[in-house]
């Protein structure tokens, strides 16, 4: 019987007792062992799970054991993984039926709480309306591979050698006329940098071939450079928007300053209050995400005015540009001033996270430096996907596609509309009619509760204020971000009436208690 | 007539003045007006130019017209380019004709040097015999685009979903297969991490998901870890490497101590004289890169006893392995003992590095880190390719390749050997008959001569001092290292009769001397 008492430090609060009894084997034993500490509050919510490593020493065990534990109980939802942050015990976890021979009882689900933050489900719902992926199953194979036997077929030898960190020609001469056609950018191929998608495109811009601090296009003072603003300066971001990109900046050890976020989009207004200079500014124009409105034309010139004026730069995100269902899409901010917006795209909602390739269109003072900072030779985009876009974009194929889903999401908008109108018609459906997810406003105080009764009913989502900055002043009303476009288009229905199902009724306020906690 | 007094502070040395006079362009005029600058000793060897934007602003022209100019004499040798050190003058050019209208006479060649570093030729010389390609020509596109449409016909539609930074698992499979077949690895697919080639691979390790300081997987130090050493440590290297390999490392704030380098590879004793603990040594078992001398086999199982004694890592930088023509090729150190081995390879030099595809091969209590450097999903690497290589690989196709590269390579090599031999008998083919590149020795005192004989007669390729670790006690004899993969298979012959032409007879000295540099 191994037995470990894990030390406190920064991990577990306080030593910990494991016993690993009981029949089958040493995994199973020590998931039950995890388990029931869980569940009688010996680990807290949050709390740090130890490394393998040293959990593994503590117990005798392989550190192959203490992983697959672990792994399971991601899988199950009692703990959680996350880069950086190492394994913790879940804030919120979807209840499980505990196995009948744990510790000889059937034990009562842990008390529940609302993640902080998007949860990222490692488990695998019944129902998947998590936001941030286009329907995988939509994915245009064949278009796909008759554009890679087209441009493969007609590449000069010298496309199988070493690449030019900035993109292939054809490719950058592709977005060029297709950006401009579509999106209303003004730019030529020799300003365009081809990237592995937005995150990249970040690191590039303040953190260098790809993370950490330092080295990055934007990171040096450069005194004659148009940005008066140097590398101590802040960037501004909206008050709700990705973790994941602030995390980037963080990294990079830059600040962000959260702008308030109303209907008209980002206060932009406030970069005038910020004493101090701010280096650049993080939008989302086209569809402010997650909370789903426009920018006011009125506040689009503003920031273009203050960038002008304080030698600022605008990182526009068009993360979902393409996709509107009720008009044209606005075009892009960066057709206003393409000497001051920073505009960046990607394939990831469009076509596949699975193909990385996305863009960025430089004011041409940029360009250098971008380039520099990704390296002397392209080492992260795959050149054989770089022509292939290149041939699907100019082929008209890329145009077809993201039509066919427009037409598909725009019906999956619909339906959600409908489906609630008619079944829980005290929650409105919020933003435009655009994109790849909606958010549905809660009554207040509901949203954490909705959350919970989610998990239990096996509908992934995210509750809204997991996107809220930590310091932001702006406070959006309860509300689910729900991504449409994630589920296969046959689970669809199934999926948006087991939303309906989980919807706080009329007037319900939260009910935020779960089973007693100890057995 | 624009005129610019360029400051010194980091920059040029003293005041420049560039006078844009004389008929045609702008660009026209500001490239006589540099080449006259680096001709008359104005601007000297090493001396970093202006930012583009400091300069058009100084001479009143487009930043674009200041950026083509550099171009062009980067392309034509004058200037380098390189990332974080800016546009400086060449220390070691090809001289050029002069612009018959420069400054009213034919300006005489610039004082030549000798490159401290590979100069990476940006122009295109008219034979290529830089080392690090393989034959861009012999692409299996044919079997690239059958592998691809049978794999992405197969794959699941979660392929196209986010995807799991691990790397796909089928490409793991056929990894893990194919290398315990191919090289003697011992693992299976799940200490298999996914990277887009051995520079990702390091900053994984080192730096985090791309660069920088800080994050990497052994930058934390970790007393209960099965390395003993942490961060602060250094990491060894062999006297003679890549300097971007270096370069990495020290981004990452990462000490580089250069172990010695004899005919029997990298002097792995000299580890035990290492005051303090040392975190990894990063070696080339297989083909030292690029003396080309395999480690001796006292040498393996020292340099495992070593990281096993101490807790030390091993780097196996596996970068050609699979090219051996005189026997089978020694197997990886990694199956020796695959808890002390990271093995990193990648197609790169097997099939083309415009497919961004590498593997690491890791310790078990390294994947969680790994794959946590890495981030919450698959950012860098498509997943399409992952896909179509894994295809490639399962249904023997890319084994096929290598067998057809091997026989072309072989054949190259043994061309360049016999042809050396009747032309220039006193030049020997150093190392083994192994990868896509040899070292030719040459007599003492004649390698710089050499290389700037070579760069005048258009051939481009590299002296074996450029890849010296600066702190090194080795010094190798002079050499050329001889990309012998790199050109087309139809200008192979004529390279090889272009290298015989300028290499330095018998009995030369070294003839330092360049023509009178002012005019």
């Amino acid at each position: 019987m191994a037995e470990s008492w894990v030390n406190s430090a920064e991990s577990v609060g306080r030593d910990l007792h494991l016993e690993l009894s009981g029949g089958g084997s040493r995994r199973a034993a020590l998931i039950r062992a995890l388990r029931a500490a869980v569940q009688d509050g010996r680990l807290a919510p949050g709390t740090r799970l130890p490394p393998y490593r040293s959990l593994a020493a503590d117990l005798g065990v392989a550190r192959n054991t203490v992983a697959d534990a672990y792994a399971e109980l991601v899988a199950e939802g009692w703990l959680t993984a996350r880069q950086g942050s190492g394994t913790r015990v879940a804030l919120g976890v979807s209840p499980v039926r505990a196995e009948p021979g744990a510790r000889g009882r059937t034990a009562p689900p842990p008390r529940v709480r609302v993640p902080k933050r998007s949860p990222n489900v490692p488990a695998k719902p019944a129902h998947n309306l998590v936001q941030g992926q286009p329907d995988a199953g939509s994915f245009p194979r064949a278009a796909w591979l008759a554009a890679a036997r087209r441009a493969l077929t007609a590449a000069p030898n010298e496309a199988f050698g070493p690449g030019d960190p900035q993109g292939r020609i054809e490719l950058r001469r592709a977005l060029a006329s297709y950006l401009a056609r579509v999106r209303g950018t003004r730019t030529d191929p020799d300003r365009i940098v081809v990237c592995s998608g937005f995150a990249h495109a970040l690191r590039l811009l303040f953190a260098g071939p790809g993370g950490g601090a330092g080295g990055g296009a934007l990171s040096g003072p450069s005194p004659r450079s148009r940005l008066r603003s140097n590398r101590g300066d802040p960037v501004a971001v909206e008050a709700y928007g990705l973790g994941f990109h602030r995390s980037i900046l963080d990294a990079a050890r830059v600040r962000t300053l959260p702008l308030g976020l109303d209907e008209h989009g980002a206060r932009v207004e406030e970069l005038a209050d910020v004493p101090g200079p701010v280096r650049a500014v993080l939008l989302t124009p086209a569809h402010q995400f997650p909370t789903g409105g426009p920018l006011h034309p009125a506040r689009r010139g503003a920031v273009v005015d203050w960038a002008r004026t304080h030698g600022g730069l605008i990182l526009e995100d068009d993360y979902d540009g393409e996709f509107r269902y009720d008009r044209e899409p606005v075009g892009a901010v960066q057709g206003l001033d393409p000497e001051h917006v920073v505009y960046v795209g990607s394939v990831s909602k469009s076509l596949s996270p699975a193909v990385r390739i996305g863009w960025m269109v430089l004011p041409e003072h940029l360009v250098g430096a971008v380039v520099a900072a990704k390296g002397e030779r392209e080492a992260w985009v795959s050149v054989l996907d770089q022509l292939t876009l290149a041939d699907l974009i100019d082929s008209g194929h890329y145009d077809r596609h993201v039509r066919r889903m427009r037409q598909r999401y725009r019906r999956r908008r619909d339906h959600l509309v409908t489906t609630l109108a008619e079944h829980a018609p005290h929650i409105s459906v919020t933003g435009i009619a655009a994109g790849l997810h909606a958010v549905l406003r809660l009554p207040p105080g509901t949203e954490a509760s909705a959350v919970k009764a989610a998990a239990w009913q096996g509908v992934a989502l995210e509750g809204l204020s997991g996107y809220r900055h930590p310091e932001a002043a702006t406070h959006a009303p309860d509300g689910l971000v729900v991504g449409y476009a994630t589920p296969p288009e046959h689970g669809y229905a199934a999926a948006i009436e087991a939303l309906c199902r989980v919807l706080p009724p009329a007037a319900e306020e939260e009910a935020e208690r779960g089973p007693a906690g100890d057995g």
